[in-house]
């Protein structure tokens, strides 16, 4: 990128979100000679170079996308609105729960595509880590291109292991887990975080919520389980109401603290 | 602080929560030879001096509590449990949409106790910067104290002004809004933000989101609003069920995301 | 239908709701000679004659459908499962706001497609009445229909005509109102209704609530607006959960009691 | 009472709502010659006599009162306006899954304070019959008043006994069970419906309801759990909003329809 009067100008191998609307959006490669293909035709990339983020372009057949500079939701959302939405929410709770920051130590487990991780290691940039566990070697090659296409791969170490064998870090900030038995991490859990340390754990289910809970309370303080519901408000003047279908459960974030008991 | 097998011990002058229940947590500055009083008799400071995070400590009349180390929104909710969780949420999520990060330049108006001053300090350290905007200098000296004890005060300037003049700054990467008219305040946002840049408003009433939300129309594309409602899970065997009661409504969040549509 | 043994015998011209499962059920008439043809065979009608009520019956490819006796509900919801729980929600808060019950009249407008007045009149038999007020004279003909298969026209008494013009009643117990400018009729309402009746409207958006508590709060007290929101919850053991997409939004039900302020 | 020009004007021996606002209302009986003491002056109840429901009545301080014919919620409702919402939405539901109207004979345990009783009594008239079960043969005794009261006792009928030893009744309608192990009634219930007949339980915690329905997929189709959120909305121009505070649980309503699986 170069700037100039304030504003961002785009340059080859600049990642640009190619916006028509909400529901419409591309991401690509800044790319001199190539064209990028819409549904509503196609935009010459050369276009695209020495524009600013916030400016529009044209496709051949007349259709203005506006250029967005993608931020950390853009790449994990860029494949499906509905899924964007919902994911943020819990990611956004997910990471005010565990309190990680810039220069925070945090386990994530499992990996899975790389979501939470890129949310994660956005956050705790630039002197921070993200440990991401996964038993699923093949979930992590894609993960670890998702994290390299966010420009997060550096703050992240991905390892292949059962979150249940436990974690070989200590002294952690925060341990997070979306996992279909999260019960089971929880004693590992207690090892690898620092006094006070942050345990949050995302659950589709009230049967993983009891189990995990129960889990919790031997250890741990603090122990609280919350779901948000996000609705989407329908806004213009003599219109105006929430959407009529809405995503009405993803899964509850039961999080606590780990103390010593003894 | 100092380290030792992997925990940190309480040093002087480390901000400690002393943990009974969720309900009931006191922050406290340790410092020998102080006592400090709670409902459930004193604590005798220098017994906190040394002991690692997570550990517990007796009053004179043998309760125990937990001493955890606070992170940013502790420090925000020390004084009322109910509002630490609404405003959680809203912080969570007005951070997401505002795409803000480790070196993120953000205006935010009104700056008010600086709770979520405090939030968008800690998510933008260390390269990153606040500006913080109200009319009301005596509230700013309120926000002031909040931050320096949050320890996230070198990452703010706090200014004296009313947002619908205008903003000093121009290509920041957000502003973040939590004002009575906000959609006075939507050109002035559209100005300083940077091409792509994101603006999200915090609005209680549907009214203010109907004229904030027409006004961004011209200039801004991604509009959205959203309500978060956050719900409570009591969850014990036999006995689990979301709480009853619970708070309905804290606010709507409206974002946008600027360009160039002249 | 005839009785036996404490069950009632399905006989000729029963209406009978076949149920596969909780979104494939057909409402029928028990006719002699007859075939039904589903989307898992046929079924001949000769063999749900002399049935009881709760059992099963085969198609001819061997897929079981249970005999129900349709209720009120099942009338109106017949054609699309979603709707069914959508109205059922609100057609059963409003009945109880309404304060409705046998021997109660009431004015509705507009009748639609005669749903919410079915349900009106299965509540305010045998010696209450329904007068239900439409513009369109081709709607109340959709409707009359609806009624008749339903079982509940003789307690109802459709008219031709605009709310906003008056209705021919007076000293109704309740006045309900699903129109799209509710508040033009509450002076039209106050005139019809007894004092101490029930005004209820049922609308989409705010806009349209914001007038009508506007318009009640001269003349009525108690003025209240709730939405109700639904959600269904999957249970299973293991598996127990609020289901994933839901409808977020049908409408606001605004509700008061007409009294003689002067 | 007695009817005049249309209204009916109150008389010696009715009940009449003393309505202040929403949270603040009386119900008394009209009698000559008494006084009704509120938190705002005493009214005289002979100025109550000869008036229209929907007049209002002045205390000795000068504060006013509205005069209005109670329904059945507010016998319900008139000890806490909390209460009475939750209720309402309630048994709003309780009475539509059952399916209910005049007519219907239903069993309903247990009976409590009979406040479900008298709503389902309401509805049944004239021709139907309520058989309410409880053990506890001191809640039936207040439960009677409370029948008596609301002026549907005649149309219940109360009996002591246990819901799991099983009910007298044959052909019911429909069985709606209030009761901390519906589970076990669940066989009790099907022996006592007839085909088609329904099923409704309310319940506040996800276990009840997880036993319930494993209970219920055995003999009974159409198992739905939902859960109603009711909540209240702030209508004021320039102030519209819902309300800060709410119920966020009640219970879960499960629902089904008897068949003959065998």
């Amino acid at each position: 990128m170069s700037e100039a009067s304030g504003e961002t100008l785009i340059s080859e191998g600049d990642d640009v979100l190619l916006f028509l609307d909400p529901k419409r959006t591309y991401l690509v490669r800044a790319r001199p000679g190539e064209r990028f293909h819409t549904h509503r035709g196609f935009i010459q990339l050369d276009d695209v170079l020495g524009k600013r983020f916030g400016d529009k372009v044209s496709t051949n057949l007349g259709f203005h996308f506006f250029l967005l500079k993608p931020n950390i939701y853009d790449y994990l959302g860029k494949a499906s609105r509905a899924t964007q939405i919902v994911y943020l929410k819990d990611n956004a709770l997910i990471v005010a729960y565990s309190g990680v920051g810039p220069g925070s130590r945090v386990i994530e487990a499992g990996t899975g595509s790389g979501a939470l991780t890129s949310v994660l290691a956005h956050y705790v940039r630039p002197g921070g880590r993200v440990y991401s566990y996964d038993v699923r070697a093949e979930f992590q090659e894609k993960a670890r291109r998702n994290l390299v296409r966010a420009g997060v791969s550096e703050f992240v170490e991905l390892k292949v292991g059962d979150a249940v064998e436990g974690f070989a870090e200590r002294g952690v900030d925060a341990v997070v887990l979306d996992l279909a038995t999260p019960w089971l991490v929880v004693p590992r859990a207690h090892e690898a975080l620092r006094g006070g340390g942050r345990f949050v754990s995302f659950s589709p289910t009230v049967e993983q919520v009891v189990k995990t809970v129960s889990a919790l309370n031997d250890d741990f303080v603090g122990v609280e389980t919350v779901e948000c519901i996000s609705r989407r408000f329908k806004v213009k003047e003599g219109e105006t109401r929430p959407e009529t279908l809405m995503v009405g459960h993803t899964g509850y974030i039961t999080h606590a603290r780990k103390v010593f008991k003894e």
